[in-house]
């Protein structure tokens, strides 16, 4: 039908594993959400005018192009959505910030920190609307987990143990590529990140972190016969202390053997406490200290419309939402930001932080000492 | 981008739980596969003028109607979805049918066998290519779990146990509803025919049950004050024999109290084992009794592009599918077989031999006797 | 110190996997327990001498034999335990009942339930106390899951099911030996009864049975270089319907590949369930459907000194207890019911109950119908 | 029957929860394993001589005294156990090696290395046997890790987490006790330290730390009606360097409400990996980066004869060991080592070993930088 609501027309840069991605976040979101604005796949860019017109069919973009700098200047366009390899996501945002678009920015949002910043300024001097990709975060059971927190089932908060490994890293004959670069790259960068968004989302700022980042895979092929140096961490950890006064650790792994998705977490409260891992998205594990003894336990809580926004995909309990619908969820915590007059989900200040942090735990590695954040 | 596909236009009667589900299924389909027709959300009927065009703003049609007759008359129209109540899917899928139209139709096909063998018979004789909807059959990890059997990893299957349990009538409050009438009502033709289904996909022909269809909660409020005598079962069960010389055992039952989603089995073969659980529906542990002594065990395969088409959704492992992306698959397998020449995954036939199933267990039940299929 | 205690003289007959984990029960209790009686190790008796011999250093005895009729009559002896193989068992417990002895007795009782029954009514003319092993009954945690249903924490029970199995008979290669024995043998009677066992215990009388007893190998070596053909279950299981007005179903399975105590149940009530393994039997999974909305979920609850005897053996919750425990808490009750006036908790007329259900099941599936029991 | 074997007389100081747990070991450990030496229960000390009578007729020692000094001097007991509190450790065990006694010692062994140093150089200068108590090594499934690791099935060792977590400090509530004392207290030195001994045994040395001891609970009730401060960690934590080149991290907590017995590790290296919870001890999990694709998972092995001395308990897989075994089995290995000329499997050396690892990260933590071990 013919919508009264004002159209959202989205460009794309990008048409990896992420860019189908945010397609499918594009397409299923209004199907399960009812935004406030009627979202339109305008176009696609990616690097050849082939590529670009294979993906817009491919995921329903209306038009391609093979000049990214054309999709941020044409005026039709309202959101820039970035899913380009990292070093690239500075200089496109900053272009389309500076066009007066609303830039939907894959994670990591840099490089580095103040790179970071330096985006997250411009889009708040250009009065634009930003989100950075850290869709785990967009879990109906990590909304739950906070909304326990916050409204005190657990009591208070004392102790977190965050984690992100996985196993694409562990074969040493893994060649060299930009996630080994040592502006960005690493296991904490790329993994670790999600861990200290998870961290954060539910205990608040971290205060005071002692990272220990390890690189045990010294060299790597390079791809032309010969190996390269590798000198970012395959492993980073970090002793963590929070403002709300609870203490505790968190770690990202690239070379975890058997480990696909070892998202996980545990919080220790003064009356109860959580555990959850990614393995088992639609799953959240609750000590209740106030049950009644003998029958304590921990009590695996499945994924139902008593979880927003679970219901929007299914008015069954049970039956679960999978890692794409996490995006949907996502696009539409953007689009009504966008539509409305509140703060973004996770915008490009967000996304400094994350970068921030992991930047203070690398340094602090290498300095072998305690930061404050 | 303009694409060079045929259309493929859908007309959908229904926009409930299923409806909705169908309509995701649909939108998500086209962006993770490659199919070989565009679809076209073109018409969607409901009971009145005003459901149907709310439905169609917010799940992306074109057009709507109070009318399913127009629907089904639509010269334009190639595809009949039907997600109504199970009392109306024999005379809308036959209007349809008989309109030549490609149909679509939520399980179960119809209340009572020879429904469905009608049913079956008019598609056949019409040419029309057919869908009912068991998505959790679609499941990569089930897909795996038959092509391992298929392979001979378990070698001879000698058990079965299947259930599929939940609890959304274990309060004996909720009113008496078309699910407990005595024609197609009951735990084992509403779910139970789940648990049979993937009985099948798994070892093949049931030939012989002995049924136990049990009701445990007698009445039911009348929604009017009053109470209403129940006559389906609250749980079904049977012994199986399959036609691959295994025997085993299934239960459906909606008054599991605690049970969202208990749709499990396991198999038990010369070599080897699998267990499974709807609960955690991309995993699939397999017991392989060729590992070494001392290291043996059930080992959690976590869904992964290497089981197709989980790598449509996601190309890294452990990110996990949902609920809704099963209804994609079906939609995808079901487009292939209109546009090709193959036999439909899941046609009138095989819900008709669900159907036959369930009512040769009930009678089974009823006689308290053994019963050939 | 020199015990006050009376002395229980304890004679042995049976060295074997049961004989020992008997003598660990014996050796454990009075640690654990403060028994009312001072146990004492007197003889233990097997085939020849020197086994015998052997077996007494080894297990603590004081003294050996090799004739059992010769310890049966020795007037010193209080307690005769039977642990031979089951063929044995009748003669040697009337013999003893016949010396006015207490009799211990391995599981199955007998054979058939009609030699049971005659063994139980001797020990009733008797006037001695006699006990079965059927020691998973002994749990704690199935202590609390009896408790928690008498005291209604589950509401009424509606639902129960059952299985014990396990894969020591999945190799064909096993040769025939006397547990494939047409009289007594098959899966059923050897672990089935277990089930049937912990069936009884929580929700009470069983009252009708629908068997279905099925020989999946056909025919195995007979050790001789020949084959001998298996008349008994491989699986034997049953509908099951219990005086309180409770269904369900059991199954016990020797052919589960890759399964090692498969002792399962599930309950559930109206207003709540539990879910129980041996393979982790220090757990009781809980669902309370008390809980809140959107906070509930089947809790695990472990094992601790809440949950008698579990405290006897260990102060803290979580340390575990293990199978040989399981006897020692066997043996105290036995103990307290041969000094106390109290009942057996155990005793042959409970054994012979196992045997009457075991023997209806296969009866109602040679009969393929309905038996009550 | 007269055993042939020299006897090996025991003299226990102390009647608690450990002393309850030694005593169960030594009546377990002769029944189950063929032990050189036959074990005398010989003398119990306490604090009363009526607490001592008691103890010595529930645990069955022969006789009671209230003097461990006199205990120490009786010429015809071989071994003296101390299970007494932690400060009374050394004067115990330093009398004992002087008057030629071995010497068995509940863990701790001293509140501070140095003391440990101390009596490990004594027992050494004395030619005694020496053996502290941390029963968590003792089980089968660490042994089997240990051996597949030795066996090169997990490749080289690239990384550890362990932890030791549990809640009996987690309630403010708890008064100060001697575990809240500065010297030897705190949840490292209590319960981290065995995340310690366990991560040595399976890795070998570590050989750097970093630690950040944490104290959550300021001030307890000090029994009297007034508070008393608290100095020691509630939770302990330590990043690690192995001189294998792995790296890792270790955790004692013992506020982690919820947790009775979180004793857990992840171990990953070039080709597989393990998990295991000491919450489920009889299981070990196993990922085999040698299975095919597609078929790879974490597998649950439980516990078997194939894993000893799982067989010396039960001939059958999958019935468990309890706690009390695991004492049993520490029993064992220390009596073979005072009839053998073969090194003790956890002497005094060990001890001290471990204690000075805990020393080392308390201090890493005060100074807020890393330590060589």
């Amino acid at each position: 039908m013919a919508s009264s609501k004002p159209d959202l027309n989205i460009g794309l840069i990008g048409t990896g594993f992420m860019g189908k991605t945010h397609a499918f976040g594009f397409s299923t979101a209004p199907k399960v959400f009812d935004l406030p604005r009627n979202i339109v796949l305008h176009t696609v860019a990616d690097v050849t005018q082939d590529s670009a017109t294979q993906a817009a069919g491919a995921l329903g973009f209306a038009r391609a192009t093979d000049d990214w700098r054309k999709l941020i200047a044409d005026p039709d366009i309202d959101v820039i959505d970035i899913t380009t390899p990292n070093a690239l996501h500075k200089e496109m945002a900053l272009a389309a910030i500076a066009a007066g678009k609303h830039v939907y920015c894959e994670k990591p949002l840099a490089p580095c920190a103040s790179d970071a910043l330096e985006m997250a300024r411009a889009a708040e001097a250009a009065g634009v609307k930003t989100q950075v990709g850290f869709n785990y975060l967009c879990n109906p059971m990590l909304r739950l987990a906070r909304a326990m927190i916050e409204a005190g089932e657990l009591g208070d908060i004392r102790g977190y143990r965050g984690i992100h490994a996985e196993d694409y890293m562990a074969d040493a004959a893994t060649p060299f590529s930009f996630r080994h670069d040592p502006v960005g790259g690493g296991a904490l960068a790329d993994i670790g990140s999600h861990a200290l968004a998870t961290a954060e989302m539910l205990l608040g700022p971290i205060t005071e972190v002692m990272g220990d980042c390890v690189t045990m895979i010294g060299t790597r092929p390079d791809g032309r016969g010969g190996t390269r140096a590798v000198e970012v961490d395959d492993v980073g950890r970090a002793f963590l202390r929070f403002a709300n006064g609870a203490q505790g650790s968190v770690e990202g792994n690239w070379i975890a053997t058997g480990r696909q998705m070892q998202h996980d977490f545990e919080i220790y409260g003064t009356k109860g406490a959580l555990a959850f891992s990614q393995q088992r998205f639609n799953e959240l594990h609750f000590y209740d200290g106030c049950d009644a003894p003998g029958r304590r336990g921990f009590r695996r809580i499945e994924a139902a419309p008593e979880h927003p926004p679970y219901g929007r995909f299914c008015v069954a309990p049970g039956h679960q939402i999978g890692f794409n619908d996490l995006k949907a969820i996502e696009v539409a915590g953007y689009v009504d930001a966008i539509a409305g007059d509140g703060a973004e989900p996770f915008g490009f200040c967000a996304g400094h932080r994350i970068q921030t942090l992991v930047e203070t735990i690398q340094t602090s590695s290498r300095h072998r000492a305690w930061k404050s954040v």
